[in-house]
């Protein structure tokens, strides 16, 4: 039973480049990523979008989740920006309920040579496995709910939301 | 809850030498690794050996065993070498059955560049944060059962053992 | 005899930052650099600036000159941004005429594990310990003489002036 | 004019055999290298022999040296196993008057992320391109003339041999 991996951007796949001095996106290094850690789970990859995640719409969000409802496959890894993973987790928590779907990203660009992506990808991988169907995020060795989960836009770590803080918002 | 990793080396932690041009243990990479991983799943690492698996004896095992038994931690990571990664897991399978207990490693050195090593980890801290209590092998994206798994010594790869193989050993 | 090693940031030390994704400057990486180099070579660093070499002002290259002039040693590596690199070499080039100044640079930030950093930062320690007094700019295995040498905006690559570009200069 | 670079194997291009966790000979890294640094000095690159330096017989280091003579080029870059670096230098430099020849290497692999291998590869082209005609090695930022160099056994380090050592020996 194949794992389907949608790219759709963020950190992980920023270059940098060399003319202007700006990092943007070229190719995912998804592929490049899987051969280092010399994956042998069975994974199908395929790029939605290469996009910042503070720049992603409503309809891209909505793209998204219609690729999760008509794959086949029943576990799926989304590799996206940190600033926003909250966001379409929820989204896509509430229109899918039958497949497991695993979010994660990195911190730091994969080319740089210090990238957290290798470890998250890694336990991605595992965690899509092994969890019950629902929306999850996958970073830093930690998973969270899709209905449970923000990122600390002051500290650039995912928490999770206590309850006291549900009921404010 | 605290999640235990004991190391006990393997190529995970091979450095090089370059008095000699020899592969050595000097300190385990895994805070290291950990801290590039951005890891925030509560960890307490204990080395136990600084070992080539292949020299590993019944004694270490037993060592290995006794401390799985004696942690009052009942997830547990063990970083080994991959070449009798296989019989260690066998061994702690049939004394421990109340704990999950993931075994890992790296087909190549962390030092290299090129190491798998962090991928695993990311992998083997996702298991046994997700896993029923045994003992299990989490290499390059798979988990296997304990009671299920052998390295292939052609190609270095890990893989179930078939009913008719077991039947036969 | 020392030499000198000038610090003024430039994409060498650029960092990402992983709370707005954007790149800084923060602390150099030049002592970092030396040691993975396993430098012998006698080296003292200070840093002067640590900025882009486009915000870079006249008062600044004022200030860089002044140091080269006070230095007591007279072999001297400058590490800079390439987009101004030609016209610091310039200015220093009529300021400073009995000292052997070098500088570089990189195309890619260290951090990025894909950084031309290393080699260049190499080549500059050769080429000033054996090159007569002047000022060169070291970048990419060539050397170029201050006065005769641009950054083409359109590859990235530092080249020599031909002839007949320099009369119509 | 082109400069030459010879292969002939060492730390610099020592690989990691995951099957049998030994370290052996494959393919050089020296293009590789080149490229990271983004060469732009007019190279040719040949391998005469991929071998461990204490392995190097007096039948090699004559191969070596044919070629050094042979070849058109006048400036020639030799990669080579620090252990006997010195010995080749010296029958080099009793053959060859009239080119300038740098040999250099690695403490540490090139596979191994932290070589000094790309440092010492910068160093060794900017030395050949400015050097007269003779015999060099070129390690870890410094120059030595063939004549006057061992390899410390205990550091690791290469040294000039005193006055005196040299009259003793």
């Amino acid at each position: 039973m194949n794992i389907r991996i949608f790219i759709t951007g963020g950190t992980f796949d920023k270059e940098y480049n060399e003319l202007n001095g700006q990092l943007y996106f070229k190719d995912s290094h998804l592929p490049e990523m899987l051969e280092l850690g010399r994956n042998l789970a069975p994974v199908e990859i395929r790029t939605l979008m290469m996009i910042d995640s503070l720049e992603m719409t409503e309809d891209d969000r909505n793209l998204i989740a219609e690729h999760c409802m008509k794959s086949p496959e029943e576990k799926i890894i989304i590799t996206h920006g940190t600033d926003t993973m909250a966001e379409t987790a929820t989204l896509l928590s509430e229109k899918i309920k039958d497949k497991t779907i695993v979010i994660t990203g990195a911190m730091i660009p994969y080319k740089f040579g210090s990238s957290d992506g290798l470890f998250n990808l890694g336990s991605a991988l595992a965690f899509v496995q092994t969890l019950p169907a629902g929306v999850y995020i996958a970073m830093n060795g930690r998973i969270f709910n899709a209905k449970n989960v923000r990122k600390n836009k002051l500290t650039g770590v995912f928490e999770e939301i206590s309850e006291d803080q549900k009921s404010l918002s």
